[in-house]
């Protein structure tokens, strides 16, 4: 099945402990859309400037994303650049954001993006989210939203609104503890799918993520590097994974979920290992898969059979 | 097989989010044992002052604990009193600390004691961890030692002699990478790996553990409570369930010191259920089975099968 993004192709520049890169290929729809891209086909739709490059678009397109709503307006690309910490790699500081032409993104659905089947809606202004959405053509099988702080701090109930018509939301522990005025993270989960969505996945950086449904917490951890060269893109590049991954299986279970936060997991595990989009570019199905199983390894144990007792002191067993 | 802790017994008041205790029972060495209780015969090695009360003398027996080596000295007992944060539960703050008769702890091992094949250096003077060891009348069949920043920062030299003759290190994160001197948490394991010990345990809290080992990483995640009571003793607790499973079933393979660390996180989960050690003193048997199958349901995902294929995008198999 395939997959319509919304959201932002843009030009970072970051510093991290592990070195600098200036105007790097960046934004939360590029990371999803080749993160995704190994597993369904993808729609873009976002704004770029006259500044952007022509190897970038063949770039995604090498990955068979279809950049037919990729709109290019006057003026220039969205451009972030941040810091991050020597001490904590998740820690960043950002030093400069030009909207540029994102700032006036308005987005407008061909008749062919109209009706896929699954919808990221990546993080940008919720009402806007809303909108997507409305001009769908049929309702998709799948429709996931990401979020920021700064929309839950400026538009609580734009956002409360664009959550109720989605089906997975994704969140980071601040995020989801804000939005839902809970401090404990189980609360804020079951206080946010209360409101509409079925899944809430809440990403904690080097920590994993947890994905809460009705009767289903799921932890995946996030896969331990030697080196994280660049954290920029790692929550998209999960969440391209994830989707890709439920599109391509269209396993909308239990099951489907916690082996989609696996996939997300590895995608997210890549995308930080370069700067940039370099790492992800050129993946191949083996890489893949390898990580996949080195997720395995890293949380699989052998658990109590049916019929099988914990070993107990003696007498623990009989005096209780 | 039985155990030996040495390590502190104490009277903690704290102030949570959930409310205030007084002059509970505390001490890295009481909620080892009681953790590890479940699992083996644990004698405990402390120092407790004239104020120590009989009915926690009663409790520890109620566990089997073995109370010979609990020494009581003139003076006042261990107290320690802090609060944590109403944001972060992680967050504590320490209002007073008050050594007492902990300040001349000078552990002397009985016969009995010194024969244990299996012993906990809960966070003590590193030098004092390492003369425990030597009055040890027969190498351990495993030795585990915890520690804290306080004794990275002041006696690195001491901390380190006593970690190239353990098996098993425990710190926090932030403590792992203080004293190796490694921002990369899996390089930090690495590099404590490499001075001696042949397993890491780096514990995050509400984030889980990592385990480290020469061929294999290994993500325990925290059990995802409703509410959390009292964080104070989760880390002792979780090694209490972690060297008591590793006694009990005498299983020092990889396979062996991943479902130790489910168990470790299972006690942890309990300790933090309440205030002091009210909810690990009532446990039973088929608690601890619950919730260890809880754990499995909270990290299982269906691996790929030898001869399985993730759903790929038409393409991406055969284009790389």
């Amino acid at each position: 099945m395939s997959v319509l993004v919304v959201g932002s192709v843009a030009y970072d520049t970051v510093k991290t402990p592990a070195g600098t890169r200036d105007d790097a290929l960046g934004g939360s729809a590029t990371f999803f859309s080749i993160a995704g891209s190994y597993f369904a086909s993808v729609s873009l739709v976002a704004v770029v400037g006259e500044d952007f490059l022509d190897e970038h678009v063949r770039l995604l397109e090498s990955h068979s994303v279809d950049t037919s709503g990729l709109e290019r307006s006057s003026g220039r690309s969205f451009r972030w650049s941040g810091v991050y910490s020597t001490e904590d790699i998740n820690a960043r500081e950002t030093l400069d954001t030009q909207l540029n032409v994102f700032a006036d993104f308005s987005p407008s659905l061909g008749a062919d993006h109209r009706t896929k089947p699954y919808l990221f809606l990546a993080n940008i202004e919720p009402g806007l989210q809303s909108n997507v959405l409305e001009q769908m053509a049929t309702r998709p099988e799948l429709v996931a939203l990401d979020t920021m702080n700064f929309w839950i701090d400026g538009s609580r109930e734009a956002l409360t609104k664009a959550l109720q018509s989605v089906d997975v939301v994704f969140m980071d522990e601040g995020e989801a503890r804000s939005f839902s005025r809970e401090v404990n993270l189980t609360a804020a989960a079951r206080n946010i799918i209360s409101m509409g969505p079925k899944t809430v996945v809440v990403k904690r950086g080097e920590h994993g993520v947890l994905v809460f449904r009705k009767d289903m917490v799921f932890a995946a951890p996030a896969f331990p590097l030697d080196q994280v060269v660049d954290p920029t893109g790692a929550g998209d590049s999960f969440a391209g994974g994830f989707i890709g991954y439920l599109a391509a299986s269209r396993d909308l279970t239990d099951r489907g979920f916690r082996r989609a936060a696996i996939l997300g997991s590895a995608m997210g595990s890549f995308a930080v290992e370069s700067f940039s989009t370099d790492r992800l570019n050129g993946l191949t199905p083996n890489e893949i898969e390898k990580r996949f199983r080195a997720l395995t390894a890293l949380t699989q144990f052998d658990p109590l059979a049916a019929d099988e007792s914990l070993p107990w002191r003696d007498g623990v067993a009989t005096s209780v």
